[in-house]
């Protein structure tokens, strides 16, 4: 037990760390609150943290680094609300756009989902930024704001105030440049952290496995969810995580506005199969989370009946008012913005689709302007591309596989070769994918 | 190979680092010049090191390491001296002041010794402190004047040159606060590096094993002293590399002041047993590397007939005088620094001693002023401990087994513990124990 007012020794904090020990309680709090409160230096917490990316940590250090994390900014309550609060998060996928389509239907379901997203990372697109496609639209909201939309509408997708859980936002600022985001504990911790931080009650977990996915082995997947799930229930949070395939995109839009534009497809009771499915299948496990529905069929039916109800869409359109967005862009998404260019990848031979990469699509999409190569870059909301084909499709020669848009030409002639190599036709084809490939928790 | 001008992605190569991969020439070149140059951010070098201690280098990775440290700075060369450059250096112990007979001593015996020492660590003792026990004496000298001191005693005992290895500095400053210290490639490029640049052709290694070493185990000793010499021959650098005993203290003398007197006592030809063994066969190995003599036999016949003749003592007198030093110390050593207080420890049984722990006395010495707890603190240079008794000593109750002299009596209290418990006296003892352990290369 550290004494009060004894100082830090990090050196040998982080000794003990890097030959394979455990941090006490009131190490863990101490390390947590000095980085909140930027009195450890950077260089001394990133070494904290390869040694953490090394050794791993025990439960009980995790359960501490996670509660010290909350503990370290504000924590939102709702009493107010008479629902159930559950949330959903994805690991990061490529045209994962299931949020946009799923909060609203969730609380049209009757759930609160008081969602805080993220921007575009790496090769995945971020929620937010997808949402600012929509003109006028704030993902930027002050506490009180978040609030009134989440009653109003039963759901607010809004980005992360800087008073929810500021320690993560500083580790994870410092993860980010010193390749040491790819731990399962910091990684569930800095999920789970911000989750109780907003108050949820239940979390649906959606981590992705497969080429587009952060963790592509399924092992590590599989891990991280039982992380979560163990550690939701040690901070009293329900966790249920689904592994889901990412070995091709979600969907068939990439990008920002043309994956509003799907999301909005969905909510209309149309859109591709596959985003349509897995957004009734997490609704669906959202509802039971949260005791709306007793079991996953019942709750798939909700989620069905919110959508051929139009409820979905009348709780979206309404979260996009009173978020400043341009409802007419929901009406009609010829209002949502376009790339000035447009460019079709044509298959080279008939044949079966045996490969449509994830990772490289997402690669592409970013290098076209719907991510960020550099933190500060601007988002090119039209960019992206749309696919022709997914797995198991069969093709001509000629046929279309997809059609790149783009605002810059020499991005999109750095991007060709990504395109180009991530589709695969054999002559016969693997059989269909499951989608959902494993439920723990 | 990478492109000249081309951005270093430096959380990709700490990735790669982190998962056990290699990094190219260029990359380890722009890294080690960030460092110099102060262009990369401490906390990516601080995650870069951490990844090191986990994966360790190839050889290839630590030849261009070393390289890479060596080019960052000034290297010097001796055209002017006729005869071969040999450098002792060793790991660190508790009461390790050979360095102050050796290097006269083999001056004397034929070889050029430009010897840059380094400052207490941790519970070791640092040569330059002990020298500055000695009223006057500089150890800072500008390089001219390092020059003009070689050539004239033959050696000079000096702190490192800025201009040497800068990298060197900025990383070991880094890897202290981060605990990275303890990497067998990164502690043989950092001594490397500083001995190529200080222009020695030959280098006798001192590898220090047990409680007071800073790699207390045998094994990691040998993987360092392998190391050692296998990076030697690929610089052009001869290596021999001894292991040596650091479970009990060298000599009786533990402090600045104290082990200084004893350093003379041996170039006067008394001094304890082994300080005056190791002294003789680390300057016979040192003799051997220089060419000066056909084998070990003969080289300890020099070093003996150095200290019979005087010569050493003449030329420890010259370089103090040299560098600023009151010579009258060095004559009359009752003129170095003393402390205020003293303190006997006595024996609570009867016995064989056999234990005399010294890392526990090394970390007894520091609490009492011989070293440094905080990086400014000032060393008292009269403080320390003279033991009365070694491994092997007959005992009766009360009889004396150390003096623990101390300025501030709220340092000896807080060290008492430590050193009480540093004797271990039992019915029967342990052979002796041999002093080398082990040579290689």
């Amino acid at each position: 037990m550290k004494r009060p007012g004894a100082p830090l020794a990090l050196p040998t904090l982080i000794a003990r760390k890097r030959d394979g020990g455990a941090l006490t309680d009131g190490e863990i709090r101490a390390v947590i609150e000095g980085a909140a409160r930027d009195t450890i230096p950077d260089y001394q917490l990133s070494a904290l943290l390869m040694a953490i990316v090394w050794r791993g940590m025990t439960e009980r250090e995790l359960v501490a680094w996670t509660l010290a994390m909350i503990d370290s900014g504000d924590r939102l309550r709702w009493p107010k609300l008479g629902g159930p609060k559950v949330d959903k998060h994805s690991t990061g996928g490529v045209g994962d756009k299931i949020s946009l389509a799923l909060a609203p239907l969730a609380a049209a379901a009757g759930l609160y989902v008081p969602m805080m997203a993220g921007r575009a990372l790496g090769h995945t697109g971020g929620t937010l930024d997808k949402l600012e496609a929509i003109p006028g639209f704030r993902t930027s909201l002050a506490p009180a704001a978040f609030g009134r939309v989440l009653a109003r509408a039963g759901f607010v997708l809004a980005g992360q105030s800087a008073r929810l859980a500021p320690a993560d936002r500083r580790l994870y600022a410092l993860r980010d440049a010193t390749a040491t985001v790819e731990s399962i504990p910091l990684i569930a911790s800095s999920i789970l952290s911000k989750k109780v931080a907003e108050g949820a009650d239940g979390l649906v977990m959606d981590v992705k496995v497969g080429s587009g996915a952060f963790l592509p082995a399924r092992a590590r997947a599989r891990a991280l969810a039982r992380t979560l799930v163990g550690l939701g229930g040690r901070l009293g949070l329900r966790v249920r995580a689904l592994l889901t395939d990412m070995e091709q995109p979600l969907g068939l839009a990439i990008g920002n506005a043309v994956e509003v534009r799907e999301a909005i497809d969905v909510l209309r009771g149309a859109g591709p199969a596959d985003v349509r499915a897995l957004t009734v299948h997490l609704g669906a496990e959202m509802l039971v989370l949260g005791g709306r529905s007793r079991d996953r069929a019942a709750g798939a039916r909700a989620i069905e009946a919110a959508i051929a109800s139009g409820a979905g869409l009348e709780r979206f359109r309404l979260a996009v008012r009173l978020q400043g967005g341009d409802v007419r862009a929901v009406d009609d998404p010829r209002r949502l913005p376009r790339a000035r260019h447009a460019r079709v990848l044509r298959a080279s031979r008939a044949g079966v689709v045996t490969g449509v990469d994830a990772g490289a699509l997402g690669r592409a999409a970013t290098l076209l302007g719907a991510g960020r190569l550099q933190k500060h870059d601007r988002i090119a909301p039209g960019a992206g591309i749309l696919l022709a084909v997914k797995i198991g499709a069969r093709v001509a020669r000629g046929d279309a596989l997809c059609t790149v848009a783009f605002d810059d030409p020499s991005r999109e002639r750095a991007a060709r070769p990504l395109v180009a190599g991530a589709f695969r036709i054999q002559d016969a084809g693997p059989r269909a994918r499951p989608l959902v490939l494993e439920t723990l928790g």
